[in-house]
Order: C-alpha cells, then sequence, then structure tokens
C-alpha cells in the first residue's frame, strides 16, 4: 500500500500526571505520528481518549499496536478504529428532548405539574395521543438479528449497527423516530407475543432483518392482529425498489413490462415478495426458480408459475431477476438477446452486468445500486400521514411507480440522497392509503 | 379573571383557496384577535394549520370555538391547546441521527457496505456494542399505566407524556437516551417477560408509574433476572430525594438523622421505598404506619417497625414523613416541638407547613419541591458509567447524600434545573458502584 494508514485508538489510563506521555512517548518510538487527541470521558479514577495515529503500513500499525497493549499501570487499549468504526463509536443515535427546558416554568409545562393536563385530555380522548405525544411519529424498528446483512445469524446485538442505521435514515429521509427494538427470542410466538406487548408505543413495525422461513408467519401474525402498518423491509422494501428498478429499466429495453414474462431465480423472502410485488403491479406471467419445494409451493400460493430448471427461465424470460447469493450462476450461453438482467446478489452478482450486455442483453445491473434506502422512509412516512392501519400492495406499487417516476431515463434508480424521492413517494403512499384503506382518523 | 386569554386551534381546511379565508372570517366575527398561523402539514388534499387567537374571556373563547366548528365544506377544528398542551404536540422528543448524513461516503459509513464491518467486530467480541453502538447509552422507561402521577390507572398510552418527560429530562440532564416502552398487559408475568424480551437493546430498565402492589414483584424479579440496572424511580427515586430532603432538614433542625427515631405514614411503593432507604442510610429505628395488614408485613420483613396508631407514631418520632395522599391526616395536637414533618402528598399535604411550624415543628414541608427530577437522570448515569449490572441501596444512599451535599442550609433540596446536581449525583453514585459492584467491563 502506498498511503499512509489512519487509526483511532480509545485509551485508558489512570487520572495521574505523567500517563498521557507513557502513552504518546511509546507511540512515537514505535513509529507512529499522533493527530488528535480527544477527552472522551473522565472517571473517578481514569481518563478514556481518543488517540489518532497515523502509520506507513499495517506491519508498522501491528508493531505498534504490541507496544501499545503491553504499556501497564493501569494503562488499557480498549478499540483500534478505522474510519467506519469511528463513525459508529457511542452509536448513531439518541433520544433527544425537541425542546430544551430551561425554567422552571418549562419544566412544569413538560413535566409535573402541567403534564397531568395532557395526561387526563388523552384519557378522555384516546385519538389525542396522535396530537399530543410522539407516538403517532414513532416507528420500531424490531430485530431477533437471525438474518443480518449477509452474515447470517449473528443475533440482535452484533446487528443493532444496521438498525441505528435505519433509524438515522428514519430521522434523515422521513423525521421518523424510529427506536430499535432488539428481541431476545428467535421463537415466532415469542416475536409475535412480545411486539403485540409493547405496541402501544408505536405507529408502526419495520421488521428487519429476520430470518426466511419463520419472517412469513411474524409478518402476516402481525399484519392481522395490529392495527398498525407493519412491513418486513427485507421482503417488501426490497421488492418496492426492485421493481422500481425494473420498471426502469424496461423503459430503457421498450420493453411492456405488464404483458412481459418476468422470472424470479431465487425465491426466499425478497424473491417471493419481488415475485407478488410484479404480480400486484399487474404483470401477468410472473415465473420462480428454486431449490427448494417449500419455496416453490409458497409460490404457487400466490398465484406464481414454477420453472424447471434455470435454463428454461433464461429462455422463457424477457426480463430475469436473481437473489440467489450464488455468484455467478447464470451463464453467459443463457442470455437472450434484448433481455432485462438485474442480478442483485451483494457483493458477487449472479452474473457481472459487462458479461450479460456482451452476451446480448439489453439492460444488465448487479445490486450495488438497488437500495432499500429509496423505499422504507417513504412508505412509512405516507402510511403514518394517512394514519393507515397496514400497509397494503396498492401503497407499495405506488411508492415503486414514484421512485421509477424520479428516476432519470437510462438511470436504475434515483440517487439514495435525492431528499425529492422520499416526499414523493410518501405523497404517493399516502393517496392510495386515502383512496383505498382503513384510515384510523381524519387527521395525522 | 383580568388578562387575555390565548388558545392555539389545530384547523384542518381542504387545500383550495379561499378556506382560510373563512376560518379568519369566523374568528373575527366572534371577537377573536389573531396572532400567529403556521402551516404544520401539507397533504394530499388538505393543509393543517396552528391558528393562534386572543380573546377576553371564557365565555367568547367558548363561542369562538363553536363558531369555528360550525363551519362547513371539509373544514374540520382538530384540538385547542392551552400552553401546557401546546407544549406537548407533536411529542416531546424524537429519535434522531447523531451526525447528518450528506454524501454516498456517509452513507457508505453508516449504513451498508461499510456497516456490515461493525457489526462482525461486535460479533467477534460481544462487549463491543458498547463501543459502537447506542446501546450502552440507552435506558427503556416502562410503564404499564397502571399508575400514573396521582391519576391512577389511565393506561400507558394516557400516561405517555409523563414517559416522554422523563425521556427529555434524561437527554437534558445525563445525556441518556431514554426510550418510552408502553406496555399492553398489567400482568407482572407478561410484564417481566416481555421487558425480558427486549432488554438486549438497553443497558438500563427505568420503571415508572407501575401500580402497587404488583411494582414490587415486576421490580424484583426484574432485578433478579437481568443483569441490567432496573429501577421503579416511583419507589426508589422518591425515597432518594426523600432521604435528600430529610437529611437538609435534620440538618436545619440539628438532629442527628441515624440516632432519630423516623416514623413513615403511609406504606405504600414509596412510602416502604422510603423506609428501607432509611435503614440503608443507617437510621436504627424506622417506624411506620398503614391501614393495610399486608403493608405492615412488607415492612416487617424489610426490618422496620411497626406502630399502632398515628397518635402513636407522631408522639414517638422525632422526623416524621407522610406519602398517603390524604389531605390533613396530620393532627395540629399531634405535633411535637422540635419535630421534623415532611408532608409530601400532592397538590395538598397532610399537614400544612405553616400549621405544623405554628404548631412547634422545627421543620415542616409538602412535597412540591422533593422533585424526582433530582435523582433518576445522575442516579442512572452513574450506573451506566460504572457498568454496574445493577443499583443497590449502597448506590441510591450516595445518591441522596450528593443531592444534600448540594443543598444550601436551609433549603430542602438543591434547585431541580442545577445541572451540577446530576453530575454530582452521577458521580457518586458511580464510586460507589466501582468500589462495591459487579461491573461489566473495565470501560464504558
Amino acid at each position: 500500500m502506498n498511503g499512509k494508514i489512519s487509526r483511532t485508538l480509545l485509551i485508558e489510563t489512570p487520572a495521574l500526571p505523567g500517563n498521557l506521555g507513557k502513552v504518546a512517548t511509546a507511540i512515537g518510538m514505535a513509529g507512529g505520528d499522533i493527530g488528535e487527541i480527544e477527552t472522551v470521558q473522565v472517571g473517578p479514577t481514569y481518563t478514556m481518549r481518543h488517540i489518532t495515529v497515523q502509520v506507513d503500513n499495517q506491519e508498522q500499525l501491528g508493531e505498534l499496536l504490541e507496544v501499545v497493549r503491553k504499556l501497564d499501570g493501569g494503562i488499557h487499549l480498549h478499540a483500534v478504529s478505522d474510519d467506519v468504526l469511528r463513525a459508529h463509536e457511542g452509536g448513531k443515535i439518541q433520544m433527544v428532548s425537541k425542546n430544551p427546558i430551561r425554567s422552571l416554568a418549562d419544566l412544569r409545562r413538560v413535566y409535573t405539574p402541567g403534564v397531568a393536563s395532557v395526561c387526563q385530555a388523552i384519557k378522555e380522548e384516546p385519538e389525542k395521543a396522535r396530537i399530543y405525544t410522539s407516538i403517532g411519529n414513532t416507528v420500531a424498528i424490531v430485530t431477533d438479528g437471525t438474518a443480518i446483512l449477509g452474515l447470517g445469524d449473528i443475533g440482535p446485538v452484533a446487528g443493532m449497527p444496521v438498525m441505528e442505521g435505519k433509524a438515522a435514515l428514519f430521522d434523515q429521509f422521513a423525521g421518523i423516530s424510529g427506536v430499535p427494538i432488539l428481541l431476545n427470542s428467535k421463537d415466532p410466538d415469542e416475536i409475535v407475543r412480545t411486539v403485540k406487548n409493547i405496541s402501544p408505543g408505536f405507529s408502526g413495525i419495520l421488521l428487519e432483518d429476520i430470518g426466511s422461513p419463520h419472517c412469513f408467519e411474524v409478518e402476516e401474525r402481525l399484519k392481522k392482529e395490529l392495527d398498525i402498518p407493519v412491513m418486513h423491509d427485507d421482503q417488501h422494501g426490497t421488492a418496492v425498489v426492485t421493481l422500481a428498478a425494473v420498471i426502469s429499466a424496461s423503459k430503457s429495453a421498450e420493453i411492456d413490462l405488464r404483458e412481459a414474462h418476468v422470472g424470479q431465480i431465487g425465491l426466499g423472502a425478497a424473491g417471493l415478495a419481488i415475485c407478488r410485488m410484479f404480480m400486484a403491479y399487474g404483470v401477468k406471467k410472473v415465473f420462480g426458480a428454486d431449490k427448494s419445494e417449500d419455496a416453490k409451493e409458497r409460490l404457487k400460493q400466490y398465484g406464481g408459475h414454477v420453472m424447471g430448471t434455470l435454463e428454461e427461465l433464461m429462455e422463457q424470460c424477457d426480463i430475469v431477476i436473481a437473489t440467489t447469493g450464488v455468484p455467478g450462476l447464470i451463464q453467459e450461453k443463457w442470455v437472450k438477446p434484448g433481455q432485462v438482467i438485474l442480478a442483485l446478489s451483494n457483493p458477487k452478482p449472479e452474473i457481472e452486468p459487462e458479461a450479460a450486455l456482451k452476451a446480448g442483453a439489453a439492460y444488465a445491473a448487479d445490486g450495488r445500486s438497488v437500495n432499500n434506502i429509496l423505499g422504507f422512509p417513504g412508505i412509512f412516512r405516507g402510511a403514518l400521514n394517512s394514519r393507515s392501519q397496514e400497509i397494503t400492495h396498492p401503497m407499495l406499487v405506488a411508492a415503486a411507480e414514484a421512485i421509477a417516476g424520479c428516476t432519470k431515463l437510462g438511470d436504475l434508480v434515483p440517487h439514495p440522497l435525492d431528499p425529492r424521492v422520499h416526499s414523493v413517494v410518501a405523497e404517493e403512499v399516502a393517496k392510495v392509503s386515502l383512496a383505498t384503506n382503513k384510515n384510523r382518523y381524519d387527521y395525522v
């Protein structure tokens, strides 16, 4: 490597003079350049500091860390963070007071004795809770940690950085207060029971990174038993953005999507949801392929058609989406001229877009740009704004069409940080909800 | 009433020109002065606005509201808020992203793909979750709504303004992220089960406004079964601030508290906790009186002494605390010269301080100034900073002594907005915890 390496060390020293000097000397002797030193916390007997160091290469970094780890007398190296880890220190989210409490008058208004009149007002008219509490703007982000990213069942605590990321995006793109709920159980009964028990504090439930197949049962039961919107993002959020991408790609390839043969390779949670989303959009012929008989059975129940082999599916379909997690699964010789191929598995797709295009595809892309960020913030904003008691397929299709409508011709989806997307999605979702759904009250 | 009355109306109008004019005309005709008009939300078909009006008196307000309510054509009056209600509109708290996500580079750091390396780091070393997530700084504020303020069992949703108040105070005074959890069940088994199921996301549990006697079982079981601090504020938070007040009052009255006879009238959740706190502080003779045999039995189990009658207790005790909710319960003729009397029931005390002083008390106060705010933020900050797995009586006594130490001679407690109090409480609690407790890791 050519460039220097920068790391931030989290170091505890006894709160006595001279200890920082020992640390700094050790780092210098090991060839590290010290940048910023920031005091993180002053404890009763110790001080915690962030010390940023630069070294020339990995080897030197290793030596430097060894020297620092060997320091004694109460000096402890607690963490070595790169840029990414550094951005997560202390967590990415915080519950804050919307207004500062500066005077006794403020305190009497927001706390006792004033708050009693607000409680009383809600007791008398329960729907007033939407006006006088944050419940109407708060969504639980619920995981059992069984399918965190592509990492699998690593547990809810190790999945927390993802949940915090979702909460941060909820705040930034939709002004929604997202609260991570990490579940101590993977049992569907226990998950449903727990979420129902804490549901009064929330106006929506975003299920996140819950494994297949228990994610189907959990989502279906919660949708049935709760009267607030429930959505498993890994299923329907992914499907919304995929449909949006396919709408755009079909436009580029001049294919009439609703009349096309659409093939889905891989019928896991995301794949099945994608099939259902296409059917909801009005695609008449949706085909699926998977190794699992259970998965194929599920597809049939939803009204899809099962293909015997991958070759057959590739041969039959104008549009092919793959979500198998198997790199290189799609062979170049199977590609039909004029086909649209979205090979979405991360980090390596089922077929590289360049290879698919060379083999004759009209449009090809991998999963890097098909990002859930484009969906869930606006979908929930729209559902909350319309006080919907549910999230329906027509609402999700409206979200996909809104995303596609914000996409420049030739692109697959809009830029994920384009704030316009989220407000357009929210508006279209709310419109459909108001026109078709049970909505709780007149006003949000 | 002499002064004008100000109210804020939340009004929905169809999103068509001329509708705001209709509303403004109606208000003007009814004699209301319009102040600010603020657009709250622009929906697909409607606009929501806050309109602040001033009127001369209640009668005129009533007439004005009637006129506005009668407007038709899609105009709806949704809420009429005074200053207190206004301060609660939209809720008092929000989960926010600590850092803005401005670029794709930010997004890649805090969300995919960067976040995967953070999840992996926690998977490998679970204790890293304290560093790279917000869990270590997050406390659940849990209620079943059975004992909200003095209002009783009004349900968790009507209690939400109190929970949000606690969260706002956590943020402001201790930098803690407080998450309200509203429980759909009053059953102790179900409460314990649910809190345990969601406990991985939290580093502390503040139980709040849970009724007696099930609050005892809920707290005891959670303390036993969880390895994070659990505290029922209505019991121990109240007891901490009461002990602090009594330490200050004893100093003013020149009484040696540990050698004094202390009497507690009312052995509900708060009263029993106050008795236990005195015993933990080292008071040798703690007496209690209550109508309930169960309550007296509990006091005996904790090592307290039961008094037959109120008169007897008043006769025997140098210091008397009352938390019965019965105004005027303590008769003036029972007051002993030199006695300290804290009659804490709100809004009307068991004996007015003036009356008690006139009857010979050395020091007397009511409950207005004995405010829980002084306790829980610093107690949890200290417990989190020391990574304590529990909150113990020695920690709580340290909190009470810290509060008393910040009190000016002659005062009962410090000013509740004095930020110094909370940091001193946190420091003293952490010191005791580090010296005596099981602490999870070296570093917060």
